[in-house]
C-alpha cells in the first residue's frame, strides 16, 4: 500500500486532555505532535494512442480499472474487445523514479474510435447550460438500451440496508486514513463483488465499472452499486452507462440525480444509513410488500 | 428558494415503525410514502465575451460570484476592475422559461484577456500526470506572492475548534435537504464574513471567492476558510490563490492538498470535528502555547 497512504508528523489541538502527553493550553486546550496517515492524491494523465485526453485527480492503485471504467462512462468503450490495451508511459520524478501517472490506452479504431470525436462533442454538451432537460436528453442518447431478457434485479430492503455497513466493513484505506469515498458493488443477496476506493467519489465508481469491463461482465444487470457519499448526477449518469440498476448512496441524491434515474430506468436510494433509506426512483426492485405508490405520483410539487 | 430546492413524493423504508402510518413489511421493515426536499442541481454553461469556456453542475444562486470566483481560482481575475461585467443569456426551457443557466463574461483584455490562453495552457498541464510534484511547480507559478505588509491572521484554537458549528448553524439548504455542502469565510475572531452553499464543494468555495472579488476584498488577507468535506489539492489551490492563509476541512486532507499547502504558506486543518482538529501545516497561525514544531521536522516519514 506504499504509494495509496504517505505518513506525516502533524500537530493535534484537542479541546480536553487524553491519555498521550501534551501541553496545557489556553481555554482548556491542549496541543501535541503525533504522525498521521494521509490518503495519497496524484494526477493521472490518460492518452488515447498517445494523445492527451484528460487528467483526473486519483489515489493511485487500480489505475487500468480506473482508465477503463472512465472511458465507458464517456460512452467511448462498451466491451473488453475494444480495450486493445493499456500501459505506463515512461516519465521520471525528480528522483529518476516512474511515476506510474500516465496511462496511453489503445482502443479499436473501427469500434470505438471513430465516435471519439462525436462522443466528445456530446460530452462536452450534455451539460450545455440552456437547462437541465436539454442536458438530461444529451446523456440519454448515450444510455445503452434497457435489457430486456437479461435477470431482473430484486432486493429484499433488510439486503439494501446492510449494504453501507458491509462497504464500511470492507474499506481497508479508509480505516487508516478516514479520507477517501468507496464504491461496492453487490448482487440481489448483498454478496460484495468489488469493492474500490479512492480520493474521488466519482473515481471510486470508475473503478469498479472498469473493473467489470475487464472482466467482461458489462452491462451490470442485476446489481446494486453502494457508494460512501452523495448521489450526483454525474454518478447515476456512469451506473446508467454501465447498466447498473440501483444506485444506493449514504448521503443525499441531488435533484438531476432524480431527474435522470427517473428517465434511465435506475432505481434511486439516498440517505441509506442502517436504519432507514429513501427510494427516490423505480421502488419495483424492492421485494415484497414495499408500498407501491404508482408512477404518476412520482412528480416534482 | 425556489430553484434552491425541489419537493418530491418518495418511499421511505424503515427497520422500526415509527410514528408515521406505515405498512408492515418483512423482516421488521417497514415503508410509507413522504415527500422529501432535493438540493436543486442544474448546469451553468460559462462563456467568455461569447465564447463556451466551461460548463459546472451547480445549485442555483449567486452565479455571478461562482463564476466570479471560477475565474480567480483559474488565475484569470484578480481584481473587480478586470471584471468588466456579467449576465445571463438568453436560453429557454420547454416551456419558454428563461433557464438562468448560461452567463456571459465580459473581461478587461487588456489586463486579462492575453493571458487567458497561457493561463489555460498552464491549468491544463497543471496535473500534467508526469509526476505529483510537477503539479505542484506549474501551480505554484500562479500563486500570488505571499503578503508582506499586509495584515498577518492569528487565531485561538478555541476559536478555530468552533468554526465548523457556526457553519453549521447557518447552513440553511443543508438544513432543509441534509445534500449540500457549505464555506465560510471567517475572520480571526471567528466572525462569519460571507458563507456559499452548493451540491459542489469547489463551488461553494469558487462563490465565497466571487463574493470577495466582487466586494474588492482579495487577497484574503488576514482570513479562515470553514468548509463541510474534504481538503483536496484543488480546494487548497483556490484559498491559496486567494491569499486565504488557513483552510480548515471537517474532512481529511489528501495528501497533495498538504504538499501545497506547505509549498504555499497556507496553514491547512483537517478532522476538525469541534472537540479535536489536525493541524498539517503551518502551525504558527494558531495562537499562544501550540508545541511549535521545527519546519524540518516536518516531513513525509
Amino acid at each position: 500500500m506504499g504509494r495509496i497512504t504517505q505518513r506525516k508528523r502533524i500537530t493535534r489541538i484537542l479541546r480536553e486532555a487524553d491519555n498521550a502527553p501534551a501541553r496545557p493550553h489556553q481555554d482548556g486546550v491542549t496541543s501535541r505532535s503525533k504522525v498521521d496517515v494521509l490518503a495519497v492524491e496524484e494526477p493521472l494523465e490518460v492518452r488515447l494512442s498517445g494523445e492527451a485526453f484528460t487528467v483526473t485527480m486519483r489515489t493511485p492503485g487500480n489505475d487500468f480499472e480506473l482508465v477503463a471504467g472512465f472511458l465507458v462512462a464517456e460512452g467511448m468503450l462498451g466491451t473488453s474487445e475494444e480495450l486493445r490495451g493499456m500501459r505506463y508511459c515512461a516519465g521520471a520524478d525528480e528522483f529518476g523514479n516512474q511515476t506510474y501517472n500516465v496511462i496511453d490506452c489503445d482502443l479499436d479504431p473501427h469500434a470505438v474510435r471513430a465516435s471519439i470525436s462525436e462522443k466528445r462533442n456530446v460530452l462536452t454538451t450534455s451539460a450545455c447550460g440552456i437547462c437541465g432537460t436539454t442536458s438530461i436528453d444529451a446523456v440519454e442518447k448515450t444510455l445503452p438500451p434497457a435489457p430486456s431478457a437479461g435477470p431482473q434485479l430484486s432486493i429484499s430492503a433488510e439486503t439494501l440496508l446492510q449494504l453501507p455497513e458491509t462497504l464500511r466493513d470492507h474499506q481497508q484505506i479508509f480505516d487508516k486514513t478516514g479520507g477517501v469515498h468507496a464504491a461496492g458493488l453487490f448482487d440481489s443477496e448483498g454478496h460484495l463483488m468489488c469493492l474500490r476506493e479512492d480520493v474521488g467519489r466519482h473515481n471510486a465508481v470508475d473503478k469498479v465499472i472498469g473493473w467489470a469491463l475487464m472482466a467482461d461482465r458489462l452491462p451490470l444487470t442485476g446489481t446494486v452499486l453502494q457508494v460512501s457519499g452523495r448521489a450526483s448526477f454525474e454518478l447515476v449518469q456512469k451506473a446508467a452507462l454501465a447498466g447498473i440498476e440501483m444506485l444506493s448512496a449514504v448521503g443525499a441524491p441531488s435533484s438531476l440525480a432524480v431527474d435522470l434515474a427517473e428517465r434511465a430506468g435506475l432505481t434511486l436510494i439516498g440517505f441509506s444509513r442502517g436504519k432507514s433509506a429513501n427510494v427516490y426512483t423505480h421502488d419495483h426492485r424492492l421485494e415484497g410488500g414495499l408500498e407501491l405508490v404508482p408512477q404518476d405520483t412520482f412528480r416534482v410539487e
